[in-house]
């Protein structure tokens, strides 16, 4: 409904009366009181009065989790909170988060919220564009151990990477600022890591530097790595809440792509009583506050999130339903080489294969595990199982031999 | 241990070995591998390393939820990450936080995390000192209803909240930049609604106006308010982030009370196998942060939180433990005078009585459901039943009759 935000909740009760909860609901959240005020009153109030939009009751002996629940549906004026994300979660999931089994499941903006988002800055396309890479999977490659390194190793570890022909490479998510490998001198080191790791791969590569500091400081401290070089961030979206990242990519000066991390997010998203589905929280939502890539975890490694959310998760993602650009789906966590031909059936082409253990742990080193990871890309691509690829690759094959195939 | 920063875990496995899962933990955490290392390298890395402290397993026979469990202890280098919350977060609950049931239980923070921190600027005493009131439980007001109301209806809702007597009045936390109330114009009326009660009541009074908008523009808007007469300010953390409010805090600018809004905890406390537990995420953090009030879910009301939890909540904003002036506690939702007897057995005298409508709902009204609060008090401090000073009290006896003594 235009003017309005839309809020789909699951709600778990033995004996509710749904309907009478989604009432509650509806008023509670928005104008306090409905039914006692004088009519005069309720006609200017009206426009801030939240609707019942829809209550679907699932009795227990249906439900996946056997107990019964209802899907209540909710519609929220615009005209009771700002164009921004905390606005519209403390309006829509602040009190509630707390009112017993309710998880929020999915939210629709209005056309007058979405226009307070520019999105992703640069988006599916955008990063391809920077890299010059079209008709691929991208490959996308995590330092092993970072804390307590210093430049130079960081350095040929990140030379080591490139070298493999990764196209993006995130630092770890846990690696702050620290006198070792401090963000300027980090990018500076690493960049030109890249630049000489290039004049042997001919490949233009993404830094993905981890942002991190005081809240208001991230603007600056973000500013500070693109001068010294940084053609990407990485950002702990869910430790800083998600406007700040929607004030990062809405800032001009920060003109390169922002992959979002998603640590802490496995506080919020698992349980099927509470807190804030997957696909919202990782998908829609982040790709509203403007991330470009986004890692979740995989449906196949070592850390696992169920398969239908990861592909509800790629849909919000990347759907034409969101008038944004699209955001990379990065699904990571004990990805090999082996899977590749499984992440390419679920996620087609715009997906970024993201590797860590599966690159420095190659029985023939880091940079042959980039090669394999190439390797098993191409096979896919050209309809070629991974097996007969591997006859003519060492080091794909290597890798199999390592790690197997999962089909 | 000194230059360690310690998390408590409770993990739910039906069969894994759990001081091998919590080895891994440490060592995944920090250093990232371990023994694969070179003796000499070890030696070097040995200061960034994780320690595992302790796994204590409970078997499913003898769990609350009938299932096998351990509650894992670790230590975490200092050295490791910057001295704010998103970094110790991400530490120790980041990629973590998504890798099966694990929920963070608990942290306890070195002498050297703990310097950057300077915690509450008023704390329960100088909240207490702002008020003049020592020796009695606080009562704070809640907005009725906010939305969709012009500046001279708040302007009387707030009078007549004031006329009753409460120490505190908070915004709705759903109460955003708005035409009909902007944040400095709502300032304005609501302290000159303070300063007119005042001269009936004689009383003191904190307005805690709700601080909202864009991440970046927090502190600027919580001075504007400020500078528009604002006492307090009311903080949706959990939207934000707690770094947003350990910087607010810090500010020596932002001179006035924090009040810590609960709102969309509930995405993160509630499940037993997920998310971080409510005696660290609404009690120690808060209070680390610097909040100086800190609402939530008491074990009484509408929206109820276990007693135990909430008990520990508690004892997390003003134990001794901590080097930090204390926060006072809140307890919240569907409180009226009757149960003024079971908060002060539980909370003693450092709490704030919390009602919304447990005040507007008062049979004669507004006014008189703050005196009603007042007066039953009163009597508890005078360990005087209620009944009995109700007899004496037409507001309190009004509230019994409504809503009953709870005991």
């Amino acid at each position: 409904m235009s003017g309005y935000c839309r809020a789909t909740y699951r709600c778990y009760d033995e004996k509710a009366d749904f309907g009478k909860k989604a009432q509650g609901i509806a008023v509670g959240l928005t104008v306090g009181s409905w039914t006692d005020l004088p009519e005069a009153r309720k006609a200017e109030m009206e426009k801030h009065l939240g609707k019942v939009v829809s209550v679907t009751e699932v009795p227990a002996a249906e439900s996946p989790t056997g107990e019964r629940y209802a899907d209540i549906v909710i519609d929220y004026p615009d005209i009771n909170f700002s164009r921004d994300i905390p606005a519209l979660l403390v309006t829509v999931f602040g009190k509630l988060s707390m009112d017993g089994r309710i998880k929020l499941i999915d939210l629709d903006f209005s056309e007058d919220f979405l226009s307070a988002f520019p999105g992703p800055k640069f988006g599916i396309e955008g990063v391809r564009k920077q890299l010059g890479v079209e008709n691929r999977p991208l490959l996308m490659s995590i330092f092993k151990s970072v804390i307590g390194h210093d430049l130079p190793n960081l350095r040929e570890q990140f030379f080591r990477q490139a070298l493999g022909g990764v196209d993006l490479i995130k630092d770890d998510e846990i690696l702050f600022e620290n006198p070792l490998t401090p963000l300027e001198k980090r990018v500076e080191a690493c960049m030109a890591a890249a630049a000489e790791a290039k004049r042997e791969t001919g490949q233009e590569l993404l830094y993905a530097v981890n942002l991190t500091g005081p809240t208001f400081k991230l603007a600056e401290n973000a500013k500070r790595a693109i001068r010294a070089g940084a053609n990407a961030l990485l950002f702990n979206v869910l430790a800083y809440g998600f406007d700040a990242l929607a004030e990062l990519a809405r800032d001009p000066e920060i003109h390169v792509p922002i992959a979002a991390h998603p640590a802490v997010s496995g506080a919020i998203y698992p349980s099927p009583h509470y807190g804030i589905a997957a696909p919202l929280l990782l998908g829609k939502l982040m790709r509203l506050a403007g991330a470009d890539l986004v890692l979740f975890p995989s449906p196949y490694g070592s850390v696992v999130m169920p398969k239908e959310e990861n592909m509800a998760l790629k849909d919000a993602l990347t759907s034409d339903g969101l008038p944004l650009r699209k955001s990379f789906p990065v699904p990571s966590a004990g990805i090999h080489p082996g899977l590749v031909p499984l992440i390419h059936r679920d996620f087609g082409l715009d997906v970024v294969v993201n590797a860590g253990g599966g690159i420095h742990g190659h029985p023939l080193g880091t940079a042959a595990g980039g090669r394999a990871f190439r390797q098993a890309i191409d096979a896919v691509l050209a309809g070629e199982p991974l097996r007969e690829a591997a006859k003519r690759h060492d080091e794909l094959r290597a890798a199999i031999e390592a790690w197997g195939i999962k089909e």
